[in-house]
């Protein structure tokens, strides 16, 4: 009941107002928690039982909220499946948390067999589109229009809530368990730190089955705001619905930004309901700051920064360091400050504080930090020590508490006893005209430990050498952080969600020895 | 580790920003932690372990939040005492969760030595106060001043932090169990309710033994604001402090505003810097809100509900109703809505929710939701009933989900079939002018159930007959409201906090039988 109890609230307070739009389809509160109790019932009918896994494979659309708050309303748990990734990734997902019913939109459908395929026990698949359902599969619409509402199973607390997969990219998949008492307390504390808009309706561009997008929803509906949804990120979408949707806030990455200014139809389109955009992932890149500055003048901006273990969120910075003295103190590339309600800290390998302006690792202590990871204790007691979540994100603290970002700590390179961020030598190289992309890691060094290591992809027909790389850098950066050496290569090996893989550019290096930093 | 999360984090963020003022004593968050992690250690040194009680009977005063603080800080629970109780009643609450460690300020040394040869088993005294400290007490600041300072215990979650005694006046004295998280996630919804305001100081007026007044305290701790003290409600100091001390916002009941308004000093004290006046007990008056909005201008006003069982809110009601809209709405009425985060309704005797305009009692459920009365069970499951915890307010809420509190439920009359509350008759007597108190109580009525009973006290000087009470009522209410009987008395019995003691009021009509409504 903790994570429908905005649901429950909206309904006693405001049943009538318009809840979920989603091309062209419109729904009041009402309408959509009748949805949400009849696929509850259907679920059970199914043989969910409480505490139970459904997995949802699809791109963004109302049914998969009425499935978010359908299977909780059921005492079932959410198993959101990642649809970038590929069948074997998702069958071992399924598998590893075992669940039984796989919800599948139109996009997914030969995904869903061939992941039927490859599972040990191939789960009841429900089609959640507007057509006919498919050979083998249950219709998600007909299940609704059949069941008698269900009230609802009222689970909290330390209940689960939600098994989130991460990791994919690095060895075997990680199932992290969020319970209700996590993902409600990650809303609450975002909602302390930001009052939300009031009568607002949130553009959906970020993808549910991601922590980032499922917690913006679940605020969302604590806030009783209304939601307007498109399948994925498109900036022509974003823009079309903003215009038409009379949407007043959304939840973007910073190239995503970019790409709404970029966008023909930026200046023909009727922004004036936007209020706020609030970005992660990265921090906004000063050029785009100023542009947004100038281009959508009254637009607050805001960072939000999380981990799918902190479910997920860990700090924001305020639309107040994003105006012009928060772009002349530098402010605006912080990721904020903890939220009230949680604790965090910048800790070196032994756990302990580091003194200001040092960077270590960031970690977090609260209510919202996860259950663990599942069936995987001791990957949990790696990550989760002495009750404090390692974050694995390197950087330091300034005086006022505010974290600002420097590396993966994985990533970083320590040579000579110096640490090096890989994501600021990176950022160096980038910059040369004739860079298309770049990574940057640490490789053995008898003397030093780690030496700093460049592998640079051209862009095509240009040509630069490895001592122009040396020396482009040490204009802008100390002697001890320049490559030592540099590769150039076609291409960088990238995962399905287009991180580049480091680890696998690493490996060949350290295939004989052991990294101190893991 | 969650309630003291707020004070870690304002010593992550502000440690040089002032914390605390308290008659010309002023403390930054630096000291005032040094002096909580001093206390822990003073306290771990006195035997109090994890888990175990200590006691405060004071007023308030700095010292008062260090003990709060520095309890939790090494692991302890809190006991703050009533003041208003009698030696039997603290002594017996001391006893039932045995409290074996009590700080006593100057104003309560005879109390906690009456205490002493009243407990089973005497508990250590420590003197909060600014002398030497009596024969037979340790001294507060000697014991910070000899202490190393501990790291904090980081109690958290479903750990006790506090056990608060209630219904001292109704029986033995329930010890209410209130967890971290019970504690924690009150505070959290009410800042999300309502934001602080920026670089807030709020005086405290209202009792720290109290929810209420250890809620907002808390609150304020949470979102690093400014505490200004004053050992107790007075008008005159109030404006002193408001005055002198910059104070932005202040937690009151309505009569307390009203001898706000009265005092001498209102008209020439600088009341500029005061922002929000949070009130809570009762519904604001529509005379004094009146008042408020043509003294104070630009000073929000704002209820807010709870009770030491929700640990403590429940409710709240925003300061956009109690503007001259909310006035003509009669919006500035209600007890507000519940807060983001939990769930509230208004159910029958049977549990069912009633239809909206319907009186029933207040039930709530979430996360702040007490753990239960200290080693009564009983007591517990008649209070919190599948998750619901049953406020013994009666009320009904309007189309939008707000709530209009009407009676205690044990005070309502049942007659003839309709439901009678009491604080409606008795608002009508009183508006009489020869009235000086009230009570009005349901006796038994072999055909009606229960017949309307007013007990009145008269001016003195004043006089008033049984049938011009009844022509009078007659005027403003249904005849069926109005009472069958009347009987004058010089005095109503009072109980130490000065609330009316019906239950002593209609005991010898019910010596025979039994109400229907407990």
């Amino acid at each position: 009941m903790y994570l429908t109890q905005g649901l429950h609230r909206s309904l006693q307070q405001n049943p009538d107002r318009l809840a979920i739009t989603f091309k062209g389809r419109r729904r009041t509160f009402r309408e959509f928690a009748d949805h949400v109790a009849r696929l509850a019932a259907a679920l059970r009918g199914l043989g969910m039982s409480e505490g139970e896994r459904v997995g949802m494979l699809a791109l963004n659309s109302d049914r998969y909220l009425e499935y978010v708050m359908g299977v909780w309303w059921g005492g079932g748990v959410l198993n959101p499946v990642n649809t970038r990734w590929s069948a074997a990734e998702i069958g071992y997902s399924l598998d590893d948390c075992d669940t039984r019913i796989l919800i599948v939109d139109d996009h997914f459908i030969d995904m869903a067999r061939a992941v039927c395929t490859l599972a040990s026990k191939a789960p009841i698949l429900i089609h959640a589109g507007d057509g006919a359902a498919p050979a083998g599969m249950l219709s998600f619409d007909a299940l609704i229009a059949a069941a008698t509402p269900l009230p609802d199973a009222g689970r909290r607390g330390d209940d689960l809530a939600c098994i989130m997969y991460t990791g994919g990219t690095t060895g075997f998949p990680k199932g992290v368990m969020q319970t209700h008492l996590n993902m409600w307390s990650s809303c609450i504390m975002r909602i302390a730190e930001c009052a939300p808009l009031p009568d607002s309706a949130v553009l959906h561009a970020a993808p549910f089955f991601h922590a980032a997008g499922l917690g913006r929803a679940l605020l969302q509906f604590m806030a009783g705001e209304a939601h307007v949804i498109i399948p994925a990120f498109d900036a022509g979408d974003v823009l079309e619905a903003i215009g038409t949707q009379r949407v007043s806030e959304t939840l973007l990455v910073p190239t995503m930004i970019q790409s709404l200014l970029d966008h023909p139809d930026f200046a023909r389109t009727d922004l004036s309901s936007l209020k706020r955009l609030t970005y992660g992932a990265s921090p906004i890149p000063e050029a785009l700051l100023d542009r947004v500055i100038r281009s959508l003048p009254g637009v607050e901006l805001a960072h939000s920064y999380g981990m799918t273990e902190a479910c997920p969120s860990i700090s924001a910075n305020p639309p107040s360091n994003h105006d012009e003295a928060g772009r002349r103190s530098g402010l605006y590339r912080s990721i904020g400050r903890g939220l009230p309600g949680l604790m965090v800290k910048v800790v070196d390998v032994h756990g302990e504080e580091v003194p200001r302006g040092m960077v270590g690792e960031i970690v977090v202590r609260g209510p919202n930090v996860m259950a663990g990871y599942w069936k995987k204790p001791d990957e949990t007691a790696q990550a989760v020590r002495g009750g404090w979540l390692h974050t694995g994100d390197g950087a330091y603290m300034d005086a006022q508490g505010y974290l600002y970002i420097v590396d993966r700590i994985k990533d970083m390179i320590i040579s000579g006893g110096e640490n090096v961020y890989s994501a600021e030598v990176e950022n160096v190289i980038v910059r040369h005209p004739a860079v298309a992309a770049c990574a940057v890691i640490g490789i053995p060094h008898d003397i030093w430990g780690e030496a700093v290591h460049a592998v640079i992809v051209r862009k095509p027909g240009a040509t630069i050498a490895e001592e122009e790389v040396r020396e482009h850098c040490r204009q802008a950066i100390a002697g001890y952080k320049c490559p030592k050496s540099v590769e150039f290569r076609d291409r960088l090996p990238l995962s399905g969600a287009g991180k580049v893989l480091k680890r696998e550019i690493r490996a060949p290096y350290w295939a004989q020895k052991t990294r101190s930093v893991k």
